[in-house]
């Protein structure tokens, strides 16, 4: 009697259950009711008009799919269009689309291993960086979070190429990395430095020209940046940005560029307008960042602890992952959606409440989201009194933000 | 003085070029009177107006992006649908929708392989199963291309869970796995079967059911599928078949998955309005498949090698990578697209001319594209005529196929 492949599946899934860290889909209606406080789609654009004329338009224009590998039929003329307008934003000499976020980062990472070098990568680092780094066969070095000491010791110990591996704003906590530190160690080391910056582009630098334009590093010889058209550009795919000459190599050789379909024209067309939309109101970049630094100074004076966005994550220590995953439920009843972080989604074990920021909310929302956040806290998400940082100067950060 | 971090990828240009084998993106037009014979639009429904209306209508009441991971805000009952119906339409239990084909394969390999056992992977699998086999980290066993011998005795050598991995239909020369051996094999001794129908859905079973279906295996308790969105389908994104509970498993461990955007909507809806019309329409897969027959007859009975193809794809020998990339280029010149593959692409060193058939194409289109590829054959490309297959012959089998 040959046993069941899967046995051992089930024996996971118990496991899971008894430890509070199962997860369910649950789709979502057409419109809801309840705030979203969840997403990814930092400006709101998923949903503007412009946008979604641009996904329709370009998918009658160009067909509902990309139809092959972008090397054989699936570049179009609109691809290279979004590639020309998202690296003149970006500051860099050329784009490459690729079909998700994911996939970029890949792309990038294997890539440019490709002399068998060394690879740094920060402990907090994306899953799909982590992913290159295990595809690349290269050594790799995991330095601990935001550790540019133990950066320059990784460079130190190395003879030959390496890549300096990071986010530009982790995920999980929504902190940013030392990017100009760890440029000017890659720099003095003759290496290069390859920044995620996903929750950059859109947010952070002038007008949302992301995290590499506001550390003055777009476009830099040894730099290479991946970004997501799937985040601020409300729409779906990623780029990798950078040199002419690193482009071309990656045409060449990222088995995730070449061995996939090319992105659809939908997405393309939707993040090429959100693209130009961006470009013409850049204030959406600022009112963003505005309502992140908002969020975190209401909910740390309120006691909850939360590490100081950099860019419009703002993620709330919760005590336990039940905790966390019963807070959500709470928040989701009393009409907010939070997102709910628990292993092994954290690099550190420690579960939290999720919130994003987006651009086209409301003061009055963010208000009434805050409420029921702290409202529906578990006992021993609140700090005592006494801890709590001081409304008033963490308003005076907020204002000075902004300016 | 440091060093320039990317010297060495200016040497990997060189000798690509001194090599012919560098690779450069040629956009195409919104509109070309070349005849697409490169594509893998295998049923002619990437620009179907019920297609484009499907992606179009999506991103009007979904938006233009999913807007985060499916675990938080990602999911939509777009998607929730989509997969209803794709997994019933297949003949699996459940069925889970990821951004592309690639991710897809990604998922399934590393997921199922969670229990640290063994992956036994054929030697012409697709670059995605492969990477997903080194992403795992687990012990792989890479068999002879089509060898059930080798894989026999790499799970008779082996104690523990296991995992077959084969594409249905090899990209390179569109010849097909002997799946039935192999699910014999995998139960015998209680492997699991995992296939990569990429090439297999909408074009081969019953009204496109795809190969797993032709072969009497969908559904089976230790079968596993995957499949994209982005060939027959007309879209983009890809998805895993199989029982409920293996794709509840994906959910809470595949990393392509948790840590990525939604597919788009509109890549979504494109879909599910292809599938539904090859539900209707099923004799789609007939008449691609038919093409396919008949540009392969045609193609051997005037002295080029081809292998005989048992989806969509036609695969030529050509005699170097240099008379590969001119025949491709003299095609063109005379209105036939058609693909080229070379190294690193064919895991065999061979370049070919690649040919896909299109359930739309007439066979006049069939006729002339014939005419443009034996006209423009590099020397060496064509056997003498002594050893050609009989014309009669392969018409006969062509007909039998039909039926």
């Amino acid at each position: 009697m040959p046993q069941d492949p899967f046995e051992w599946i089930g024996a996971q899934a118990d496991a899971r259950r008894r430890a509070g860290l199962a997860r369910t889909l649950r789709p979502r209606p057409e419109r809801s009711a309840v705030l979203d406080l969840a997403s990814n789609d930092y400006l709101g654009l998923a949903r503007h008009p412009e946008v979604v004329q641009g996904a329709a338009e370009a998918a009658r224009l160009w067909g509902a799919g990309a139809t092959g590998s972008r090397l054989v039929t699936g570049s179009t003329a609109l691809h290279a269009e979004l590639e020309d307008e998202l690296a003149a934003f970006c500051g860099f000499e050329a784009a490459l689309v690729l079909s998700s976020g994911y996939a970029a980062n890949l792309a990038a990472v294997t890539a440019l291993n490709g002399a068998g070098g060394l690879l740094v990568s920060d402990a907090g680092n994306h899953a799909s960086l982590i992913d290159g780094c295990r595809l690349s066969r290269a050594a790799t070095v995991v330095t601990p979070h935001r550790d540019t000491t133990a950066v320059r010791k990784a460079l130190e110990g190395h003879d030959g190429p390496a890549v300096v591996v990071t986010d530009a704003v982790f995920s999980v906590d929504g902190d940013a990395a030392p990017l100009a530190e760890l440029a000017a160690l890659a720099g003095a080391h003759g290496a290069a430095l390859l920044v995620d910056d996903a929750h950059g582009l859109g947010v952070l630098g002038d007008g949302g020209r992301g995290a590499l334009d506001a550390a003055g590093l777009a476009g830099g010889a040894g730099t290479v940046a991946t970004v997501t058209l799937s985040k601020s550009l409300g729409s779906q795919g990623g780029a990798v940005l950078g040199p002419a000459r690193v482009i071309e190599h990656l045409v060449n050789t990222a088995r995730t560029f070449i061995f996939d379909t090319g992105l659809a024209p939908a997405a393309a067309g939707g993040a090429l307008s959100a693209l130009r939309l961006l470009g013409r109101e850049p204030g959406r970049a600022v009112r963003a960042r505005e309502v992140a630094t908002g969020l975190h100074r209401r909910l740390t004076a309120s006691g909850l602890t939360a590490v100081r966005p950099d860019a419009c994550v703002v993620s709330v220590r919760a005590p336990s992952a039940e905790d966390a995953v019963r807070w959500a439920q709470d928040c989701r009843a009393a009409g907010i959606q939070a997102g709910c972080f628990r292993p092994p989604s954290v690099p550190d074990g420690i579960s939290r409440l999720r919130l994003t920021a987006r651009a086209d909310l409301t003061d009055r929302q963010v208000e009434e989201a805050v409420e029921v956040v702290v409202a529906t806290a578990p006992t021993g998400a609140r700090m005592p009194s006494a801890d709590r940082p001081s409304g008033a100067a963490e308003a005076g950060l907020g204002r000075a933000d902004r300016s």
